[in-house]
C-alpha cells in the first residue's frame, strides 16, 4: 500500500520510508483515515541536497519572482478555504469559525502578501552604501532554512506557509518544512498549493520541499548538516533544546521558540478601578484556543488584598464557567495534566475546578481538561521559582499572589526570558512609582513589554516582536513575527568592498530603480547615487 | 609582595588572586618586571554582581553621557600616546612607528568617538513605530557585556578600549573586560584612563571593570553566569569554540571572531596584465604586521601556466627578501611553526625560504620565523581541504595551483565560512566568465567580498562587516567592526505594546528631539509625529 507522497525537488515522491503514521482527530480521539510516511536518511540526503543547488541558483532571480510566487501561494490558499479549514478542524480540534476561516487562515494569507510586499521592496535588506570607501552591503540570503512548525496554529506558523516561511522565502532562500505530525493533511494540501505556486512564478522547483516526518537521529543529522542556513523551530523546550545543541556545535543560526508563560502583573490602582473587567479580559486570554497560544498569560501577579481576592474569586468562577476547548493531542492533554500535578505537588492549590475533575475528565469523547486556575503565595513562589515557571501549555494558568512591591520585584528578577510581559496599571497614576520599579526589571526579561493589555495577539507590525530573551527564544535580538523584521533572521551581512559596480546586486547599484529605502553615507533615503 | 590591582565597581583593588604571571619583551624574549594576578572566582562573582547592578542603572542615564564619556576616554588616549605606545611596543614588538602611534591607536579613538556619535544620535537602535498599532520598539541593551580581546591589536581590538568595547558601551551595557596575558601593562593603562573618564562623565563605576587573568574553568563559569548578557571574543578556534558551547547552552549570544584564511583567487587575465604589481601587492599584504591580522590573504589561488609560475617564483623572492617582523609572543612562534609543518606533512612545498631556516631561527633575541611561501596543487589542496584550511597565523601563506576554473569552483567550495575572499581580475573584461562562475560561490563562504583588492586594512565604515559565516564568526548576521552595524551585537530587540507614552524611552516618543532616524509606519524620518 502505497503513502501520501512527499515534496522532494519539485516532485512528490513515495517516500523511501523507515515508518508509517495517521493522525488523530483531537474532538473525537478517533484515528484520521489517512496515511503517511516517516522519511529515512535518504529523503534528508535528497532535500538536503536539491535546496544547497536551489540556494546557489536562487541567486540569480529577481526578488520580484519571490513576491510574486508568495502572492499566487497567498490566492492558492484563499480559493481552498473550505478544504483547508475543514482539514485542519479534522487535525486540530480548532473551530472552523471564527478562529480557522476568519482569523488564521486571513492572518496566513496576511503574512505571505506582506513579505511579498517586503521582497519586491527590498527595503527589508538594509543596504548601506559607503561612497567614499566605495565599501557596500546588504542582507543576503543565508541559504537553505530547515522549518519544523508547531502544533499550534496549523496555517499561520506551519512550516510550509506560515510565518517563518514567508520570512526564509522572502529572504531569498529555499525551504525544507518538516510537516507537524498531528496535522500533516493539512500540510499536504498547503504544500501541494506552493508547488503550483511555484511553477507558475517560474522559480526553482526544489525552493519549498517538505517531508511529513523523520526520525529523532536524522533530525538531529540534518541539523547538523552543512548545506543548510538556518533552522527555525517552534515547539516544545526540550525538542527544541536538542536541536539547538546540534545546531550551535556547527554554527548554524538556529531560531527558536521554546516556551514562555508571559507574566502578567496587575498592580493595587488598577484592580480597585477596574477588578472585574479585568478578570473578563484575563479569563477570555487565558482561555482563548484553549490556552494554546505562545503568548498565553501563564503567570499573573495580584497583591494579597480583599481586591486581590475578590479578583481571584471572581476568575475562578469565570474558569469554571466556561466551555474547556479541545486540546490539539493527546500528547497536549498529557502534558497540561503533568504540568497542573508539578505545580500542585509544588504548592499551588486549585482556584477553579476546586472540585478537582481532572479525573474523570468533562468530556471522554475529546481531548480535553477542566479549565485550571491555581494560586500560590509570592513566598512559595519564591522557595521554588523554577519549578513555578513550568509552563503549563493549555487552558490552566498559575496566579500569584504578591506581599508587596518589593516581593512583586523579586519575582520578576527570578524570572526566565520571556516572550512578552504586561503590566496593568490604574489610570490615575496611582500606580506609576510601581510601575516605574518594576518595569525596568521585567523589560529585561521579555522581548514584549504590554500595559493594560493581555499579550495574546500578536500584530503582524512591523514594530512587533515576537521573541526574546533563552529561552523564550535562541537569540533576543530577532523576531518571528512581523515583516520585515522578521525576514532579518535569514540573512546573512554580505559586503561588497570595491567590487566593480557592474558586478553589484541591483539592490547595491548607484541606480535604485524600486526606490529602496537605504542608507547612503549615513542617511537613508530612496533617491538614487548621483 | 602586592602585584597590579584589578578594578572591580569602580576601585582598584588587590585581587583575590590563585596566581601570578609576568608578561615578556617579545622584541628580546625576556620577561617584563612586572607581575599581575590571576584573579580566583571571588573577583569574578564580584564584577558579575557589579555588572548587573550597572545594567539596570544604566537604562536610566541618557544616551548623551555615554557618548561623553567615550569621547573623554579618546581624549584621554590621545593624552597618552607616548606611554601606551611604549607598553604595547614593549608587550608586543609591534613598531611603535607608523603602527601603534600612526595607525592602531588613531583607529582606536576614530572608533571610540564614532560610537560616542552613535550613541547620541540613536538611529544606530533602529527605532521602529507603527502608530495605528500603537506598537513600537527598538534596540535596547543586551546586559552586561565580557569581552575577551585578541593578541594582535593591543589598543584597536582591546577589551577595555577597542571596537567591541566601544560598541557594547555605545549600545548600552556594563562591560567587564579580560586583559590579554600578552599586553597587560597596556590593558591597566587603557583601564586606568577609563576610570577617570568614567568618573568624569558621571556614569555608574561599574559600567567598566577589568580583571588580569582568570582560570579556565572560572573562565567558562563566568560564561555560562545568567547575569551576563552577551559575550565578545577573539582568538584561538580551540578557546573560542569551548566557550561558545558553553554560552549557546545557556542562550547568551556570544560574538566569536575564530579564524579565516581569506582566499585570495587570482585570474588568468589579471595575472597577464599585472602579474609584479599583484606579487608585490600580496606579498605587502601577507607580510604587514608580521601577518597577524585576522585579514591577512592566508590562502591564494592562482592559475597552473607560465603566469603562474613567475608570479609564486616572484613571490618567494618577495618573501624571502623581506625582513621577518616579531611576533607576538613565544605562543604564536610555536603555533606557526606548527602550523607550517602540518601544511609540510600534507604535502606542501617551500617557495620562499627554500633551504628550510626554520631551524635555527633567523635571529635568536626575538620571537620570529623566516617569511613562509607554501605551494601546493589544486588536486592535493583537494584530497585534504581540512588540513591545508588550517590558519597559519603569521608570515606565512599557502599557494594553491589550481588547474583551471573548475577545479578554483571546486576548491571555493570545499572551503569553511571565513571573514573576507577576493578576487583579482582583468581590467578587460576576459575573466569576466570565470568571475560570474567562481563569485556566487565565494559569496556564500565570505562576509566580505572584494575586488581586486588584498583584505588586510578594515576599514571603519558603516558598510564594513567584518564577520561572517561559522566558524569565521559565531553568526554570518553580525559584524565586529563598522560603526554603527557593530552596536546591534550587544543589543535585544525591545518592543512596546500599548505603553503609555509618557514612559516610553525617549527615543520612542513623538517628539523625536534629537532627530534620530526612525521607520515610522515604513518610511525612514528624523521628523517628529504629529
Amino acid at each position: 500500500m502505497h503513502t501520501t507522497p512527499v515534496l522532494i525537488a519539485g516532485a512528490w515522491r513515495q517516500a523511501a520510508e523507515s515508518g508509517r503514521f495517521q493522525p488523530t482527530n483531537p474532538s473525537t480521539a478517533a484515528a484520521i483515515s489517512r496515511t503517511y510516511p516517516v522519511s529515512d536518511w535518504r529523503d534528508c540526503e535528497a532535500v538536503l541536497e536539491a535546496s544547497a543547488h536551489a540556494a546557489v541558483a536562487l541567486r540569480s532571480y529577481p526578488a520580484e519572482s519571490r513576491a510574486r510566487f508568495l502572492e499566487l501561494f497567498a490566492d492558492a490558499i484563499e480559493a481552498s478555504t473550505d478544504a483547508l479549514c475543514a482539514l485542519a478542524h479534522e487535525e486540530t480540534g480548532l473551530p472552523v469559525q471564527p478562529r480557522l476561516r476568519n482569523v488564521e487562515l486571513p492572518r496566513t494569507t496576511g503574512q505571505l502578501r506582506t513579505a511579498a510586499k517586503a521582497a519586491r521592496d527590498s527595503s527589508w535588506a538594509q543596504a548601506i552604501i559607503d561612497t567614499a570607501a566605495n565599501i557596500r552591503s546588504m542582507r543576503g540570503p543565508i541559504g537553505p532554512v530547515a522549518i519544523f512548525g508547531p502544533n499550534n496554529f496549523p496555517l499561520a506558523f506551519n512550516g510550509v506557509a506560515g510565518g517563518d516561511f514567508a520570512a526564509a522565502i522572502a529572504a531569498g532562500n529555499p525551504v525544507i518544512a518538516k510537516a507537524h505530525t498531528a496535522h500533516p493533511g493539512t500540510c499536504h494540501k498547503l504544500a501541494s498549493l506552493a508547488c503550483q505556486a511555484l511553477d507558475r512564478a517560474g522559480l526553482p522547483a526544489a525552493m519549498v520541499q517538505m517531508l511529513f516526518a523523520i526520525s529523532r537521529e536524522d533530525g538531529y543529522r540534518m541539523v547538523s548538516d552543512q548545506r543548510l542556513g538556518a533552522v527555525a523551530f517552534t515547539g516544545s523546550r526540550r525538542a527544541g533544546l536538542a536541536l539547538k545543541q546540534i545546531a550551535d556545535k556547527v554554527g548554524t543560526p538556529f531560531y527558536a521558540e521554546l516556551s514562555s508563560i508571559n507574566p502578567v502583573v496587575i498592580l493595587p490602582g488598577a484592580l480597585r478601578e477596574r477588578g472585574p473587567e479585568l478578570a473578563e479580559e484575563f479569563a477570555g486570554s487565558c482561555l482563548m484556543g484553549s490556552g494554546q497560544f505562545c503568548t498565553n498569560p501563564g503567570l499573573i501577579i495580584v497583591p494579597a488584598s480583599g481586591d486581590g481576592e475578590r479578583f481571584m474569586a471572581h476568575c475562578g468562577e469565570l474558569f469554571d464557567h466556561a466551555k474547556p476547548g479541545t486540546l490539539l493531542s493527546l500528547g497536549t492533554e498529557q502534558s497540561l495534566k503533568q504540568a497542573i500535578a508539578l505545580l500542585r505537588e509544588a504548592g499551588a492549590t486549585l482556584v477553579s475546578n476546586a472540585s478537582d475533575t481532572i479525573e474523570p475528565k468533562p468530556d471522554k469523547s475529546r481531548f480535553c481538561l477542566p479549565n485550571t486556575l491555581l494560586c500560590v503565595s509570592g513566598q512559595r513562589f519564591l522557595q521554588d521559582s523554577v519549578v513555578f515557571q513550568t509552563e503549563v501549555f493549555g487552558n490552566a494558568a498559575l496566579m500569584v499572589v504578591s506581599e508587596n512591591h518589593e516581593q512583586t520585584a523579586t519575582i520578576l528578577r527570578t524570572l526566565e526570558g520571556n516572550l512578552t510581559g504586561s503590566i496593568y496599571s490604574s489610570t490615575t497614576g496611582v500606580d506609576d512609582e510601581a510601575y516605574d520599579g518594576l518595569a525596568p526589571i521585567l523589560r529585561e526579561r521579555v522581548g514584549r513589554l504590554l500595559n493594560d493589555k493581555m499579550p495574546t495577539g500578536v500584530a503582524v507590525s512591523p514594530a512587533m516582536n515576537h521573541g526574546g530573551p533563552f529561552p523564550a527564544s535562541g537569540h533576543p535580538g530577532f523576531t518571528a513575527v512581523g515583516v520585515p523584521t522578521s525576514l532579518i533572521r535569514f540573512s546573512k551581512l554580505d559586503c561588497y568592498d570595491n567590487v566593480r559596480h557592474y558586478r553589484l546586486p541591483p539592490l547595491l547599484q548607484d541606480e535604485n530603480p524600486l526606490k529602496t529605502w537605504r542608507s547612503v553615507n549615513g542617511n537613508w533615503t530612496r533617491d538614487p547615487i548621483n
